[in-house]
C-alpha cells in the first residue's frame, strides 16, 4: 500500500482523499471525492487498478436517467487494502476481480439459485448504487475473486463482460455439438464468441454491420463472418422493445433469456489462467484517471469506431 | 368381425368395400372407396370406430391445399381386425387408439429422441398421406395402443388432441410448482388445461373471447378465466407468422417450442384409465358416417359456437 | 402475546423465563432456562407451539455425541412475537413454520443454488447449534413461512419431515410417469410416499418389516406393500456405511443423492393448504412440555411400535 | 472394388469368397466362409478395411459363452461396395465407420431416445448376431458414417471405443467446469480421458496399476496419474457383481449409469476431423487377416502388456 510502516491500513488513516468519477449531468462526468462506507466484518476495501467502460455506461451518460450524482463504472479489478474481521479468504495485497452485484439472499430468486434475478440486488452504477470507477471501494469479500498470478488486473476487469458470454453459453448449454450464430460483433458479441469456443462450440458465425469489427471477430477465431448492410438500432427512436420471431421456428427452437450472470468469475479466471480464453486483444484503448482522460475515454468509447474495450488504469 | 366362422379375417376376403371420407375439392368431402395397402409384418388392420374432427381438418377443407384427393381424419380409435406376421403386442379384437405419424427412424431427429420433428414423417391426412376417417386402415402395430377396459373408443380417439397438451406440459416441465396461463379455450387450450392439472399445476388461468368456451373451461376446472374483447386471428388476412415478445421478459422467461407430440399415448391412456383426466365433456357432438352426416359434422365443427369436439361413430 | 397492553414485546421485558429441552447426557433431557440471542434486523422471535420428534433426535439422545449441553428439536412451528427492524414479510401474531438451517450465502454451494450442502450451515440441534424445543427462539424471518389459515401449527411442524420427501421427489424428477418403490415405511418413507403421490406418481410400492407400518402406508394410499422378514440395521454394530448395488443395474439407472432439502416450505404449505397432502394421520402421539412429558415423549418415539410422529404442544 | 469394368458389384457376382473370423470354441478362432444376407433397400454392403480387437472379444474367446460358431469383431470401418435401392446418403466407394448395433425402433427405449437400451438390439458379435471381422458385411446405411477425407479407416474403426467415452461424457454432462477422475488406463479409460478433454474438462486424473499404461495416459494428456498397487479384478473368482459406495457421499454425488452409446459417430468423426481428439497413439499393434495373424493378434490383445489397441488391416 505504500503507506510507510503500517501493516493494516484504513482509508480514514490516510491523508489521501478517495476520488471517483461521478456522473453529474447529461454527458457530464466529474472526478470528485467519494466517501467510503464503513467496512463490515465480511467486507474488503479494494484499491481499484483497472476499470473498463461498458456500453451501458455511455448510455447512462447520454441519457442521464439517474436522479442524483452517481459514481459510474462496474468492470473492475484491484488490490486488497483492508479486510473485515471475519474475512478468511483474502489478505491485504491480494489482486482481485470484482463481481459487481450484491444480492439479498433472502428472496426466492436468490434461494433457488438465480441470484442474478434478485429484485433487491445492489449493482455497481445502477441507480442509486454507486459504481467502482474510484481510487478505492468497499465490497463484500465473497464477490472479490483472487487473480491467478498470470492473470493481469486488466484481464481481471474483463471478467465482467466475459461473464455475460459465459452465462449465455451455460444457459444455452453450449458444447462440442453446438453450432453458434452471434448477432453483433461488439464487446459482448466477441466475449460470447470466445466463451462459446471455450465451451467447445465447433463452428461460430458472427454478424455485424462493421467491417472492422468483423475483421476483429475473424482474428479472434470466428469460423465465418456475415456483413449486414444496416444497423437496426438507429432505425428506432429508442431501444426496440419487441422482437419478431418467425412462427415457423416455434416447435424447433427454444428461446432462452439471459440476464447478467451468476457464478461466472471462477470460470472466467480459470479460462484466463489456462489461456483457453484471451481477452487482451479486446482492450484497444487505455486511459489514466484524470478529469481530462476520463472525458476522453468516455468519448472514445461512445464514438465506437475501432474502439472495442476502453480501459482505465488507476 | 361378424364374418361367420372365420377366425382370421382379411380385407380382401370381405365382400364389403372399404369406404373413406375424401377431401376432393374446396369444402367438398365425398365418401368413396379407399383401397388398403398390403399388410406388412409389423402392421395391423384396424376397423375405425371413433374419429374426431380437428381444427386442422376444417382448415384443410377450407383451403384445399392438397393437390389430389386425400382421405381426411387423424384423431381415431378402432378395433384390430388383422395382425401382421411379426406382431406380438396385439391380437384381433383389441381396442386401440392410433398415433397418426410414422417416423423414418433413420434421421438424426428420430435417433436423438425427437421423432416428432422427423422430416420424413408420414402423418395421417398430411398430403400426400391419407388420413383415417375410413371404415378400415392399415397402420404399424407399435403406433396402436391397446385401450384399458374402462376407456371407450371415443376417449381413445381423444388421445390425439390430448397428446398436444401432454407434450406441452412435458416440454414446459409442468409440475406442482408451475402456475399456468393458457391463451385460448378451444379444444387444444382445454386439453392443455386438463394435462396441466394432471401434471400437478396448482393454478391454471385460461383466456378466450368466447363466454361459452370460458364457461366450459371453468366447469372443467380452470381456477380463473379471463375474457378478452377481440379475437386476434380474423385481424390478419392469413395466419400471423410472427409473434411479438416484450423484450423486458427476456432474461426472465424461456420460450419453449412445441411441435405435435411424442410418446404420449401410454400416458394419455393411463390418465384416462385412472380418471385423472376426463375428456368426455369435450365431446359435444356426434355423427354417423354417411355422406350427409359427414357434411353436417364438418359444418358443425367449422361453425364453432358451442361445438368443442365433433366425433364420428363409424 | 398476553403481555397486557404492550404492542411490541421483547423476551427481556417479560417476567417469564424462556425454557428449553436440553440434551445434557446420555438419554438425559432436562428442561432448563435458555437465553435468547439478540434480535437482529432480519430476525423474528417466535413462540413455539408445535415441535415434533425426529429419529435423529432419539439417536442424539442415545449416543450423546454432543460435547456440551444442547437444546434439542428441529421440526417446529409457532407464533411471531417480535420482528426485527428490517422485517417486512411478517408481523406479530403470524403463525409460521420454521425451516431449521441457516446457510452462509457466501460459499459456492449457497451461490449455485444448493444451500442445503452449505458446509457452514447452522442447523437446529446440530452441535454446537441449539434446537427449537423451547418456549421461544430467535430465527431469520426468511426461514419462517406464514401458515395458510387452514393449516394448523402441528401441520406446520410437519413441513420439516415432509420437506425430505418433497426434496427427494424433486431430485428424482417424480411425475405422472414415475413408478416409485420406497424402502421403509417410517415417517420419512411415509412423507416420501405422500410427496410422490402429490407429484403425480401413478404407482407407489412401499417395503417394511413391520405389519403395522405397512398397514398405515396402505391406509395412506400405497398402491402395494411388501413385507420383508428382517430389519437390516440391527445386523450392523453401527449404521452401515456402505450400500451394495447390483452392477447389472448400472447403465439402466441413475442414483441420485439426497441431503436434507431446499426451498421446500412454500410447496409443503401449498400441498397442505389445498389438501393434496394430509400429514395429520402421521401424528400418532401428543405431549405437553413438562419434564415428565418430555421424557415420556422421547421414550415413546424411541420405542417405535405404533408411534409414527410424536408431537409436543407447547 | 477392383472387379474389372463392373460399375455395380454384388457379392454373389464375385468369384471371391467372403471370409470371416469365426469363434468356434474355447480360444479358437477360424477363418471360414461367411455368407452375406441379402441387401435390403436401406442397407449397404461394406468391404471391411480396419477392425479393432476389444477386451470383450478376448473375453468371449476365453469363455466361449456362444452356443454356436459366431463371427467376431465390432470395431470397424470399410468401403461401400453396394448400396440398397432406397439409400441416398451413401455411394459406392465411400469410406465409412460402422455403428455396430441395430435397434428395433418399436420399443419404448428406442422411441424415447435411448436406443442403446433396446432389448431387441442386434449388435455385432453379441450372440447370436455375427460380428464384422470379415471381408465384407451387410449393414443398414444409417449406421454407416462417411469418413471425412482426413480421417483414416483405422481412426474410423476407433469411433466404436471412442463412442463409449463420448457417451459417458455426455451422460455426466462434462464441460469446462468438470474435474474428472478415471479409474483404469486401458483403452476405455484412455478414450474417456480424450473425450473428457474434448468436452472441455480442465483437470483429468487417471488411476491404474500399470506404470506403462499410466505413462501412456500422461503422454496423451492426463493432468495427473495415480498408481495403485493391486488390480481388483483377479481378486474375484468372477467379475465382481457389486460395488461399494461410501454412504457419506450420498447426498453429494449422483451416480450415472452408462450402457454402450447412442448418436456418437458424428461427434467422434468431427473430433477426429478437427484434431480435437487424436486416437492414433492408441493403436499399438497391427495385423493382417490370415489365420496365423488373427491368432497372433488375439494373443497380443489378451496378453495386455504394452498393447493398447490391436488393429486388423484387411
Amino acid at each position: 500500500m505504500g503507506k510507510g510502516g503500517m501493516s493494516h491500513g484504513g482509508a480514514e488513516e490516510s491523508s489521501e482523499e478517495n476520488m471517483a468519477a461521478w456522473l453529474v449531468g447529461l454527458n457530464t462526468l466529474k472526478i470528485q471525492p467519494f466517501k467510503l462506507p464503513p467496512l463490515g466484518p465480511h467486507d474488503v476495501r479494494v484499491r481499484m487498478k483497472a476499470v473498463g467502460i461498458c456500453g451501458s455506461d455511455t448510455l447512462k451518460c447520454a441519457h442521464f436517467v439517474v436522479e442524483e450524482p452517481m459514481v459510474i463504472g462496474h468492470e473492475c479489478a484491484g488490490i486488497i487494502e483492508e479486510v473485515g474481521s471475519d474475512v478468511k479468504s483474502l489478505v491485504v495485497g491480494d489482486r482481485v476481480a470484482l463481481e459487481p452485484g450484491i444480492s439479498c439472499w433472502r428472496c426466492d430468486h436468490c434461494k433457488t439459485g438465480r441470484y442474478n434475478l434478485c429484485p433487491e440486488m445492489k449493482f455497481f452504477a445502477t441507480p442509486p448504487v454507486h459504481g467502482s470507477l474510484a481510487n478505492q471501494i468497499v465490497h463484500p469479500a465473497d464477490l472479490c475473486f483472487k487473480l491467478p498470478d498470470n492473470v493481469s488486473l486488466e484481464e481481471g476487469a474483463m471478467c465482467e463482460p466475459l461473464s455475460v458470454g459465459i452465462h449465455a453459453c451455460r444457459r444455452a448449454d453450449v458444447g462440442p455439438e453446438t453450432n453458434v450464430l452471434i448477432m453483433g460483433a461488439g464487446p459482448i458479441g466477441l466475449v460470447t464468441m470466445l466463451s462459446a469456443r471455450a465451451f467447445g462450440a465447433p463452428r461460430i458465425i458472427i454478424v455485424d454491420v462493421d467491417d472492422n469489427r468483423l475483421a476483429v471477430a475473424k482474428n479472434l477465431g470466428a469460423d465465418g463472418v456475415v456483413k449486414v448492410s444496416t444497423d437496426i438500432k438507429p432505425l428506432f427512436p429508442r431501444m426496440p422493445n419487441h422482437i419478431f420471431i418467425d412462427i415457423k421456428l416455434i416447435g424447433k427452437v427454444d428461446i432462452v433469456g439471459i440476464f447478467r450472470y451468476k457464478n461466472t468469475w471462477p470460470l472466467c479466471l480459470e479460462f484466463l489462467r489456462t489461456g483457453r480464453i484471451d481477452v487482451k486483444p479486446l482492450i484497444t484503448h487505455r486511459f489514466g484517471f484524470s478529469q481530462k482522460e476520463v472525458e476522453d475515454a468516455f468519448e472514445t468509447s461512445a464514438r465506437g469506431g475501432n474502439a472495442i474495450k476502453v480501459m482505465f488504469n488507476l
